[in-house]
């Protein structure tokens, strides 16, 4: 499905766009929370919508073992099953999932075996069967089959994974039942070898899919490194298409990504630092459990128009965490993903003004200052 | 504080009745789900009031042991801590804790020594502590300190218990602070024994308290022991104040001490079932994670009008809650507190129509069908 994106302006590198599905239309830069088993941990689609999140991502890997993508496809699709009916869906490929979780693993040319990290069963997952699972949770943007391997790994091991998942895209492609109403991109992967990266850029772009990832750039290299990893493959990617970054949502991160022509991005990270007490400010992290916030009557940072900022102290915020309460984390979940949709909305208006290396610099010395 | 009682009606046992607080106005009889730690488990305040609860319940023990009262205090109470603003709280007295969780413990005259089940220190509550610590967290009706023995005990330990909370009822009277703004009630005790109940009830009323706790109903009796001990309390209570039956939140329960004259009820049970999958129905507890609902896309209850009901399939609820993703028991909480906020709803009409003995037969068999 064409999700006619158009690329409204270019500035500095950073790219305003704009894209449509069935849900309306959306603007790019553009942040999607992770809703791993078919819910984005604590919140309700309602307080997603209230914290400006119009997309969400759900992990192909963890429905196919549970609940299983055919109680999903009889519920309707995933949108139906969750009740989710405010904006896109976006499902992983399950390639990610299977090369982090599911160790042991074994990879052919047909696939790769591994073991459920739920019960120990042995599972196969093809390109083929990752495009049908998607097909059946039917989502709005699905992803083609990838192998993501862990950094580093030697040249000639990415140069042969490189041109695996290249084999690997057009047999999911072949497949896919649904291009009607799912659009279906192609990964980036090449490591941080920039003769892999422009060879993965090219060869998949001229495959035509609908969108383009860029995969592996958040398996544990230096900053540094990553952000080349980025630009070793948008240098070789469509203007025309919109441009996913896989897994990254760094605050920090989204900035350099989006300088490097990235359009969307997604992580579990607002929701897991909020699990563990650390919400995201301005002036950097915070850890709510810290005994300094025990008699502090101020909410977590008073530029939010967040729920929790809205309504509810740190003090109190500290004590439902301290005490294991999960209305905590649900407060610290909406917060962290409201600062990184504000975030965006920020670096939109900064990319419009042309500003976005200002707008940079002075996000990073006030997030990085203490 | 008088809460302004009104006994709009009586039928068959059953009274219809109404009370105000600076929150409004409430009709009886009521149920309260329980906040312990400042917080119904997993809910909003606005989740509270949207299932149609008007007034919580919280712990004392808890929260003098966690954050403490001097910071809910400082905060301006628990309403202002909690930002819950939709309706009153009541705050028991710490007793029941006390002699349930906090294991082993020394009564005296004094009051009672025990460990913090946090962290074993030694802690000791008094009459006196009990209502001072109330008075800081600020609630809209607060309890005297009572000692809630274990069933069954011997009469003669019964009785010097009775003999004693009596006692430590004049003593936190006497130092009660805010009687301008906040409700004191008595707690009649006595076990299964007549003479006991009647004894206290009798003495307590002697004090003329803003209202009545009916305690020690809900330690491991029979139905048939339980609705006695009811009877035995309420017989002896003034008409004109209301009456609360302490830890009672069981459907059938609620039922049967309304006809036994009962204005006001608290449990765990819809919070603490729905975190094990549990959700009442009209035709009785149904456990949403077994199997069979895996593929049930009709909702918990098609005659319930809570958010779960009307948004929600039992399949995902089920998925959710065998993933362990707390919105599932978020959902299924909602849903239980609905239940019986509907319950009482429904009492509260059959009352007013000269049909409680009706809605008894009729709910009880339907509950108790299966």
């Amino acid at each position: 499905m064409d999700l006619k994106f158009k690329l409204i302006k270019e500035s500095s590198g950073a790219r305003l766009g704009e894209f449509e599905t069935k849900w309306g239309k959306h603007k790019t830069p553009m942040f999607m929370p992770v809703g791993t088993q078919a819910t984005v941990k604590t919140l309700s689609p309602e307080e997603l919508k209230d914290a400006h999140s119009d997309i969400i991502l759900s992990n192909t890997y963890h429905l196919w073992l549970r609940p299983g993508e055919d109680i999903i496809d009889k519920a309707g699709g995933l949108h139906e099953f969750m009740n989710y009916k405010t904006g896109p869906i976006l499902t992983d490929c399950g390639g990610f999932q299977v090369f982090s979780l599911a160790k042991p693993k074994d990879i052919s040319e047909e696939g790769v075996k591994f073991k459920s990290h739920l019960d120990g069963s042995s599972l196969f997952l093809t390109p083929e069967k990752s495009i049908e699972v998607q097909n059946k949770l039917g989502a709005d943007i699905i992803m083609s089959f990838d192998e993501c391997p862990p950094y580093p790994v030697t040249h000639e091991y990415m140069e042969n994974s490189v041109l695996r998942t290249l084999r690997w895209a057009q047999r999911g492609r072949s497949v896919h039942s649904k291009s009607d109403t799912q659009a279906l991109f192609g990964i980036v992967q090449g490591g941080e070898f920039e003769d892999l990266r422009r060879l993965s850029a090219i060869k998949t772009s001229e495959m035509d899919f609908d969108g383009y990832s860029v995969g592996g750039v958040s398996v544990g290299e230096d900053a540094e490194t990553k952000y080349k990893m980025i630009e070793y493959a948008t240098a070789h990617l469509p203007k025309d298409k919109i441009r996913y970054l896989m897994g990254v949502g760094d605050p920090v991160d989204i900035v350099e990504g989006v300088i490097r022509g990235i359009d969307l991005f997604d992580c579990v990270l607002p929701t897991r630092l909020a699990r563990h007490g650390n919400a995201f400010t301005r002036d950097g992290k915070i850890n709510l459990r810290n005994a300094k916030f025990k008699e502090d009557f101020s909410v977590i940072d008073n530029e939010c128009d967040c729920y929790a900022c809205k309504n509810f102290t740190k003090a109190y915020i500290r004590h439902l965490l301290t005490a294991d309460e999960s209305f905590g984390q649900r407060l610290v979940s909406i917060h962290n993903i409201r600062f990184l949709t504000k975030l965006v909305e920020d670096i939109r208006e900064a990319i419009d003004n042309d500003r976005i290396l200002e707008f940079r610099e002075e996000f990073i010395n006030r997030y990085k200052k203490k």
